[in-house]
């Protein structure tokens, strides 16, 4: 793809600079490691300043890692997860939970990637019966895989449920700060604050060379993760390079700044392509992501000069592609792209 | 620790600068992710012209992933590894190939952290019983974690040991950096020529900020890897930046200038400790590390200065200290070290 | 449910005269234990006049763990198996095939519990993306769990498939003698002619104490395999008495003469059920269950008398309940049930 | 082996009449699966009766499920055992701990099979220390895999010490039974009364079809096992039948007589062979076992009439046999081995 515009992913963008600066930083001297450098205590105070005094996070190196380990920590095998159909833990980690926490994915019906309460309750009558797995966590994505967000109300709707019915309440963040940039609330509003006992929090897609937050707001649960972490492969040694780039992130709300970027991007698009005869939104585009359905053609001529990925292929609807925006983007590469959509008229 | 001087690990030192370099560099505009980027194929041909044709190699984020999936790629849950009671995946993985692989750690004989394939043989006598795990993988470390360097022939023996007896051959190079400069050898002449199936590439310990390296030399067990990795939490998004990383390590043979540095501190702290009465060595140094025996009172005291580790607190014997020496530790560092344990006569 | 008569699952039945006679039998004397007795080279032999000589058999507790060393044995864990929503290893078996073989279980479209090739297809379109677990089996039920069976045709369709994509097939046999009964034909014409690698062949249901048998037809598959079942638990030390009911089972056809009483039975209650008003079949009778709805005041006046499992509860479309009779039901008890059903009338 | 006279191991004799007698009362009409029966109310009775109010008796098919299945109900896989070499988890069960649960077997000191606390204090050390494995259980052998037996005492010095140091205690009773016999005590007295928290107690080896008992007597431990054996594929549906074979076991003290039996074999071939010259004892005779070293040619010589197991070949201290008496054997079976053992005087 090295010459085509990428709108695949916000993990095909860098580093932000301050990113950059702080590894910099860092690097000066020696360090314990394995966390117990000066970095690490202080990435810990910081999340505790934005997410309140009962997170307890730990860094592992990508996502699928703060999921999986999430999970791990708060099911044993014969349980078992609710979860959306788009889940990245169900279509995108290679089955990563089944493997490494043993445990079966249920899946709940969803509405452009977002789950009700009541849509869980049947999953819950045959709890006792022991030739089922047994529901224990309710796994969300914030912002969802289809771009779309919770809202506070609907969050407290979930943990309410959750707390009522012995789940625990996990919540996929990997674009949190984009949920949050979209809501215009502080990230501990739509986390903590609506009982989420565990969150995966993002770092990558939204300008860290590598690494994620796992935060456990449950104190029980978060016990024994030290050993977990080690043993599932994600203890660092150079720990402070991987906390020093959260501080860099944490401080002067870099992360919102970025999240903000990369969702007035989407919009941007979103505006530039709305009315446009030949294009058809599949979602609301609420953070940094647009879907739409454009016609084989289409999708082949725009493949010479762009990179995005296609989620769907269907005679009768058309080609479903996704088309995610990053903090780096320009608002002359999103027009551009755009232009090119509206040229692709047959 | 911060105010001081660290001896305790080589993972306490940062990146080196031109990795640092190579970071910055990669950060240039957009990129695509997962390894489809162009830093990371100059990285797979910049391992094969180190280590030959036959080399696949698969960036993981730790020295605990990299063993651990390398014995995952080779073995069932029903097969067992042979390897050396001081072996990193025995006591410093928290369980991870138990856990992970599910395999049955087999501890051989071992002298100064080395195995000899002679001793190996009574685990191969039981090997058609149903009620024992079944050996199929030697695994030894190079250099071991006593410091200490198989030599070609001692590395020929037991890759011969392994093709006679169906036994795969894997090494733990964390250090292997330090064994080639200790041995003046290429990479390649203690690792692939002596028959090893899978190496284990440290990288992160010798001066980058994260990364080692699953080197495959056998074509079979490499062809599913690339699941096996994003399964087990190894594949990072912007895999440009590791890549890169690695690339600076190999490029104007960084690892050697770094792992003889490194070995060089070490050799120069035996030098000045050599013949100082309340000092006992434990193993020969050949590597970047000098196991030492000291009294109870002078690691008291040394710790007032000093950060380093205790392996083995005994009352007749002394305690067992670990200095290890970084590519970034000077002279002036060493010889102060020296000084203080000088001091420390009773 | 002591004093309800039970029409709740073909496992409330006991053991056949005959198989217990060969219990009896087996207990003369001393013999080698792990298989390595005489019963146990008979019973190999008697599977391989009823399957073909490349028929290795393994005999196991229960079926589930037929079904999950079956899939153990064919799979790593970032592999997937196609399966009907309805299949047992989805449904019932506490997520025994996640947490033991680390698989992905991937729901395909099912119709009466029966699956289409052209159905799959979709699943083996992303297979080379490293993200989405790996879909490796096709595993189907004969008979399904809703009591229907595939044909001679539907099967060489479905084996045809596996072999052009390079697919393992499994089948699920729990109740094989009740499909081969139903469909008049040999087991071997409903299994290892229609290409199945791997067969979990049921006796439980059937008339045995305990026991059902993994045949491998695949030589590959099943070299491993008496490692992995111990390892997994299922390697019963007595294993004469395993062998000897088999043997009972296989000796005269006994495995045809309990299906076809059971089918028997269902075919006798449907019958008696037919038109009858309060009675609405969802499913074709073709095995030993029948599947039909009652109203809910229906179902309460018949639970005090019989004791059956509810499978669905809707307010709209009634209650769903499964009648499975067993080799040992008699006319008179069908009769007395179908009697106590048409009386539920409002 | 079916012409040779077995010494092989207990598992080579047969179910005793009155188990036998249980299975065919047990088969009379149609029984709820799955534990729902009258005969398995019966059995957890029997059970308390036996063990006092605090037991909570699960079966499952065999030792090794026991075993592994006790250890998944008290261990994560970052936690660790403490163990004996010669313990049947460390040895015979194909690595099932390890791929089970997952957990790492610490390999305590030993003398004739028995563990002592002191010795277990090491292993505690390092306790905090995130890269190694948390030792959580200790687990021993009543009696033990050489046929020796702790005392009450020797038991409730190992309680006290785990309640001391916050392990779970778990004993793997395959042979309590002959213990008992041994010491002339309850088997409470030898298990739940020293503290033990997880009980496997065999039945298998000593007049069983196949079947043994995981007890707790830590109520907690116990609280999710339904779905723990279920998932590990131990539930068996003809539940009756197992629990049946327990009662007649434990009624009239079944157990103790056929544990009585198979003692008073072995001590009459101890006695038999003390001061033949040819015979080495190598362990102290207080169960059903004689463990002896003879000369390479005595013990071919032996084979051609007699079928036993080697445990060790040495050349210079000559082969260790092991000679197993059980429940079945006659007087005049031992004596016959003795003579032949006393004529390969060379």
């Amino acid at each position: 793809m090295n010459n085509l515009m990428s709108f695949a992913s916000d993990n095909n963008a860098g580093m932000h600079p301050r990113v950059l600066e702080a590894l910099v930083h860092a690097n000066r001297g020696m360090a314990p490691s394995y966390g117990a450098d000066e970095y690490t205590a202080a990435f810990e105070e910081a999340v505790r300043a934005a997410f309140g005094p009962s997170a307890r996070p730990w860094i592992v190196a990508n996502g699928t890692a703060a999921n999986v380990l999430a999970l791990k920590s708060m099911l044993r095998s014969h349980e078992a997860v609710l979860c959306a159909n788009s889940a990245h833990i169900n279509t995108s980690e290679c089955g990563a939970a089944e493997a490494i926490v043993g445990c079966k994915l249920l899946v709940a019906p969803s509405f452009q990637g977002k789950i009700k309460a009541e849509d869980c309750l049947p999953f819950l009558e045959q709890r006792e019966n022991v030739h089922r797995a047994h529901p224990k966590v309710l796994s969300i994505s914030q912002a969802t895989e289809w771009g779309t967000v919770y809202t506070p109300e609907e969050l407290a709707n979930l943990g309410a449920f959750c707390r009522e019915h012995g789940l625990y309440f996990h919540m996929d963040g990997a674009r949190l700060a984009n949920a949050a940039a979209a809501l215009n609330l502080p990230l501990k509003a739509i986390s903590v604050d609506a009982g989420v006992d565990v969150l995966s929090f993002g770092g990558t897609k939204n300008g860290l060379l590598a690494g994620e937050a796992i935060i456990f707001f449950n104190e029980t649960l978060g016990r024994e993760f030290g050993r977990i972490r080690k043993q599932h492969l994600q203890l660092l040694s150079k720990m402070r390079f991987m906390s020093a780039q959260f501080l860099a992130y944490l401080k002067d709300d870099l992360w919102l700044e970025n999240a903000r970027a990369a969702n007035r991007m989407a919009a941007l698009l979103a505006e530039e392509l709305e009315g446009v005869e030949q294009v058809c939104f599949e979602y609301p585009v609420q953070t940094n992501v647009v879907f739409a359905r454009l016609s084989k053609n289409a999708v082949a001529k725009l493949q010479e000069r762009f990179y995005f990925l296609i989620r769907e292929t269907s005679e009768a609807k058309g080609t479903l592609v996704r088309l995610m925006t990053a903090f780096t983007n320009t608002e002359e590469e999103v027009r551009g792209l755009a232009d090119a959509i509206r040229d692709c008229k047959e």
